[in-house]
């Protein structure tokens, strides 16, 4: 038998929960030069919601839409009920909460301001489908709490309703463990210094960035039909620890010189890392990847992968090459197939009293 | 600029579950007199599995499925990877896990058994659909980490391929602040002495139980609509502390007698906890629920709820009673449709070397 409370409250979880909070006060700040969810330690869940602006919506209602929603960002990552908030008790739980806005070139182009983002080039191996594509507006919900984001998507949902009409919600998970479905190890390599490879640093952008969702499906199936050896040659890295293919530890530097006894390189030429590889840390992309497991298709298939989440303070100069030498020659390709793609740019952050997009709709 | 190993690994975050991890060690036991997942602290996640078995599928077939799943089960919990377990890493990370069985007449018929279960009768409020009802075998996965539930799921499913098809997945999610979609605080009222309430103390099912689960949706949208007052009176308790209407606290005892200055009951007639109440402590009903968030149906409506499931030694005796009364006259029927229904025996636990349902199909 188990005591009363301990089957009710999850004793040693809660009590685990308490420490926890009493090391790092479950808050993210949401004022800054920074929109915060970019930079942030990711959190265990996301919602990442795309919103068509409703025909005829111009730029004052914009205005109006991005203060609303500013002021319930403010207050729900703080741990305060949105105003109106319907459910003002499941907003005391903020575990980590960011919410991050994202400008699609459909809200310049109504808004009638030139747009500083474009969609991608089209890459050989997509296979896009228009329902996990495009978006005026994006809002990225991310919490260590699952109902604690369902209340956001829930309060930004409803008082965007009059503006826009939500297009798509893509929901995703990241384990502590830093793995995703193909059991590999993620975010060994990403910028240091994000001031030169994320934030952008004049015009009407400073301090914001933009950003590339991918939802790029896995095909779990063949994947497993794979053994180790070629897996890990695939990526160029080892399963187990994440080492690069001629290292030992997951942040030793990969060796893309060195052969093997045939005089083959170690790490392929088709490897992931290796076409994926920037020299320049300050061109570098910053991955904040998320897993998405929607279970089994009607005919039994995994209908799993991630949402691949990239910031970079240049599409075009950082995003697009690398994404154009993996369409090319990446030995993943096999597996993977980016089914959705959007553009976004993120405005910077704001101060108390101001709001998101401030600097580029005014 | 923050720090990479921060950024990348979640620093804070990492530091709390290292902490947590101290204090208990993210292991639930496998083997024992019952099955884990009923008695459990609530996890973060839960995945439900129906499972109908494929047709011609006899005895031996099902004690075999049976074997490897549990074999599954009891390796995978342990934190260690099931057999030919194609993402051996994902299986490092247990974070609590529970893997539990059940059974559904469809099973007993099929080995050739008298079933210990049967479906619920009808209520007058249910709108049951088939894609969330029946089901053979289910298989219940929880955890504290999505990425362990989803890699536990895909084993399972894996292995149980050539006996059955997956029939329903339902996902739902747990908040350590104990709150549903609605906003109330859950748990409050359960069984103490699980030995009399849940636990069967005889025959083939003697260590195991019987377990009911609903998928009950919320209508929100007009949820939102309704005042504090007329909230907090549909259940009979407060929303901000979840103590009765007649007490200041949550432990506190409701006073059903009490009346007010009218002369009405202060805990309505109709009030969920009233209706719901069963005196005798050894008769309840032990609930075990998640809420479940799907995003916005095609109609812009939330498709949200509870996947409500409970645990009882007795369906006809203790579940059904409470269900009877809350279909003839719970104020919360104006916003909660039961849309999916199923039953299950849940199997004793088994020893080292054993398997789940071994009393029951030899
Ligand atoms: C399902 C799709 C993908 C999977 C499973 C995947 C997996 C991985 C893994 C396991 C690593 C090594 C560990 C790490 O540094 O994070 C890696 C590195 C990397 N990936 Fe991917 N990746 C995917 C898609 C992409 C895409 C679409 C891009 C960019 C267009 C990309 C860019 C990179 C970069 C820049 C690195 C670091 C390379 C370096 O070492 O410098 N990946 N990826
Ligand atoms: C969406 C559906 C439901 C919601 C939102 C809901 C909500 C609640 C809440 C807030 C409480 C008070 C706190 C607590 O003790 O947990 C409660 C109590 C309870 N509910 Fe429900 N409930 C739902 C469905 C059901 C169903 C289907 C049953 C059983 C057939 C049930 C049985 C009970 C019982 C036995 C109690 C404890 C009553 C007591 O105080 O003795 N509930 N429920």
């Amino acid at each position: 038998m188990i005591s009363r409370r301990g089957l009710i409250t999850g004793g040693a979880a809660a009590a685990a929960g308490a420490l926890a909070r009493r090391e790092t006060p479950p808050v993210e700040p949401f004022h800054g030069t920074h929109q915060a969810g970019v930079a942030t330690a990711l959190q265990a869940h996301a919602v990442f919601l795309g919103f068509d602006l409703r025909r005829g919506t111009r730029k004052e209602a914009i205005v109006r839409l991005l203060q609303l929603l500013t002021d319930d960002a403010a207050r729900l990552t703080q741990g305060r009920p949105a105003l109106a908030d319907t459910e003002p008790e499941l907003a005391a739980t903020p575990a980590r909460l960011t919410v991050t806005f994202g400008f699609g070139p459909g809200l310049f182009e109504a808004a009638g301001v030139d747009s500083p983002v474009a969609p991608l080039p089209a890459f050989r191996t997509d296979r896009l489908e228009q329902r996990w594509s495009g978006g005026d507006l994006l809002v990225q919900v991310c919490a260590d709490d699952a109902l604690t984001v369902a209340h956001a998507v829930r309060m930004i949902v409803k008082d965007t309703r009059s503006f826009a009409r939500v297009r798509w919600t893509q929901r995703g998970f990241h384990s502590g463990n830093r793995r995703n479905l193909m059991g590999q190890l993620e975010g060994t390599v990403n910028p240091v210094d994000l001031d030169r490879a994320v934030w952008i640093g004049q015009g009407a952008l400073r301090g914001g960035t933009t950003m590339v969702l991918r939802r790029i499906r896995m095909r779990l199936e063949t994947w497993d039909a794979a053994d180790r050896v070629a897996r890990e040659f695939t990526i160029g890295r080892r399963l187990d620890t994440g080492a690069p293919l001629t290292g030992t530890a997951e942040r030793d530097t990969p060796d893309y010189e060195r052969k093997n006894r045939l005089g083959f390189p170690v790490i392929s030429e088709f490897a992931h890392i290796r076409r994926a590889h920037v020299a320049d840390p300050g061109q570098r992309i910053l991955r904040r990847p998320y897993n998405y497991d929607e279970g089994l298709t009607a005919d039994g298939e995994s209908d799993s992968g991630l949402l691949f989440a990239s910031y970079q303070a240049d599409i075009a100069r950082q995003f697009v090459p690398i994404q154009r030498l993996l369409a090319e020659g990446d030995l993943l390709n096999e597996w993977i197939t980016a089914i959705g793609s959007a553009v976004f740019a993120i405005p910077p952050g704001c101060a108390p009293g101001g709001w998101i997009g401030e600097t580029l709709l005014t």
